[in-house]
């Protein structure tokens, strides 16, 4: 696998081969990105691949996009990492779980290499796994792509952030039970969550963000009649933000902020919980949102939604969100910003799981 | 006063007097409803309403209105109701406090007035007021409009529903904090929530509504992983809910289920805390959509924001909201269902506050 020397290279995960992974992979780089300036390693199984193609009536142009392995726009699938072809039944597998586990961490091994290395990647796109599958094959302690990228790269300091064509949104917790969500949160995270959207923000071509803070609870907490949270924790977040630079403004309450933040009055949004920040994002760019892991040495995107094995196999599956989760990968290696902001592309810490 | 046989009556209440309670209240009522078979009372102040009524250039059609006062689409202010007229500061006061609670609680008392009683009201919309007004004028211990019904009307079985053009949505808990949520859910109240909200549904035209109970936890606690609440508590009421009859599902996750609610999949979501429910109410409905109170043995609607104190008497209050709310309370008093659904109109269990 040689790379041109002038040519970026995108790493794309397959998921689970169960899911709906192989057909929103195949459906986003079968004769697509000829004009592009970068060039696909799909880290997956290539039998599954190819009957994918057949199945929802892309086997010319997947072929055509192998054929053009080297060059830009072409797409090869990692040697490596295919497995002997056979069937996935659409449901978390131990099988699965272990492949899907394995690709992710071959693109990793990929990113994290020298940038002269042939095999280096520059981003690394990633299809839908099943958390039930990779606890199947025995790692239960990852909830998600998210999880396993910040450990194989010793970072404690990183976000999801969603970004669609109206909204940006950072998470200041994520896969947790509501229950827990007002435990989590310190004033110190919120600063950091702060501190990597705005950090992402200008990476995106935002220099000086507009940032709404939203409270945790009802009315952000109506003057503390209906919560302390809001007081105690986020205002000293943003007041910090706000002695760092930061336009951050709030607490706001989650319900009537979105309107605004969508029209265009903010440039990112910081939610405290999963729901309060995604339901906004796929109500209103379904199909076209994508998951951004902040923080990380790598640049890594991926869509917004997952495994969905109720439709796998019809050719229904949308690839929206996973053409824009590459097209926000290419716009993040392309971007100079990036690569002067000490991202490092082989962390002295990393470590293997 | 006195009421045309043939007529229906809506009382309005103007809300906090510092607030845009008036602005919205003349804007929705002044020259408008002509052709309503119904007549307004507005529990308020003459003075400020008229007074409004210049700022916003709607002098004119406000004198004509009030001039129909008997007849339909007419408005009259109730006279017992009147203040001195005098001006109110744009924030919490305990004056405008003591005033908008006694507006309510009279328009409460003409509700439950009987049906051949002249000053009889049909249903009652209400401007917003100010919680914390409310606090200073002692009465801390209605948190809004929707306990203070509750409690006049001795009923502990009610819901806040909001009714907007694309979604309905019914919260199983409202203005509590967030991590007081779990605990205030049981099986028996999201049961009772899914059941008001199929009583209202019908009551709006959907007599075998698809309901959508939301999961509590992120990608409704994905089958526990993320939180239990979802299997143990919701997933029983739903089991409850279909036993009886009910075309209910669930529990969905909050992330994902909003698009489809709004593309019409479904009839009602109901929803376990207040910024579930609310932000894509107010994201896709800003405006436009309306808070209904289900359960009590009086008709009430009302717009779903606050007394925005910023933007008083400016003209730019969007009365969109409180005009919806008129109009789906007129719905809902010309609804035969309604009156066969076994509301009382003069409870026998009434208690004054």
């Amino acid at each position: 696998m040689t790379k041109p020397h002038t040519t970026r290279t995108i790493a794309v995960t397959m998921g689970d081969p169960g899911g709906i992974g192989p057909e929103i992979v195949v459906a986003s780089l079968a004769g697509r990105w000829r004009d592009s300036d970068c060039r696909f390693v799909v880290f997956g199984d290539a039998g599954v691949l190819e009957k994918t193609a057949q199945t929802i009536g892309l086997a010319v142009e997947w072929k055509r996009s192998l054929d053009r392995a080297a060059t830009r726009g072409g797409v090869v699938v990692d040697p490596g990492a295919t497995n002997a072809a056979k069937d996935f039944p659409a449901k978390p597998t131990e099988a699965g779980g272990h492949l899907s586990f394995d690709w992710v961490n071959a693109a990793i091994d990929a990113a994290l290499l020298a940038h002269d290395d042939p095999a280096h990647v520059n981003a690394v796109v990633t299809a839908p796994i099943n958390k039930q599958a990779w606890a199947l094959a025995g790692h239960a302690q990852y909830p998600g792509h998210t999880e396993l990228f910040a450990s194989r790269c010793s970072c404690d300091r990183f976000a999801m952030m969603f970004v669609s064509p109206t909204l940006r949104v950072i998470l200041a917790t994520t896969h947790i039970p509501v229950v827990a969500v007002a435990e989590h949160l310190t004033t110190d995270g919120i600063l950091k969550t702060i501190e990597l959207g705005v950090q992402a923000c200008c990476q995106l071509g935002t220099p000086k963000p507009r940032v709404a803070v939203l409270g945790l609870n009802p009315h952000a907490g109506e003057g503390g009649l209906l919560g302390s949270e809001d007081q105690t924790l986020i205002a000293p977040a943003i007041g910090l933000a706000q002695a760092k630079g930061i336009n951050a403004t709030g607490p706001h309450p989650a319900d009537t902020l979105f309107g605004a933040a969508a029209a265009g009055q903010y440039d990112l949004v910081v939610a405290m919980y999963h729901d309060q920040g995604l339901i906004p994002v796929k109500l209103l760019h379904r199909d076209e949102a994508v998951n951004v892991t902040v923080g990380l040495p790598i640049i890594r995107t991926s869509p917004d939604h997952g495994t969905a094995y109720d439709i796998v196999g019809r050719g229904i599956a949308n690839p929206g969100s996973m053409r824009a989760s590459i097209l926000l990968a290419l716009r993040l290696v392309a971007n100079p910003a990036l690569a002067s902001s000490g991202r490092q592309q082989s962390a002295p810490n990393v470590k293997t799981p």
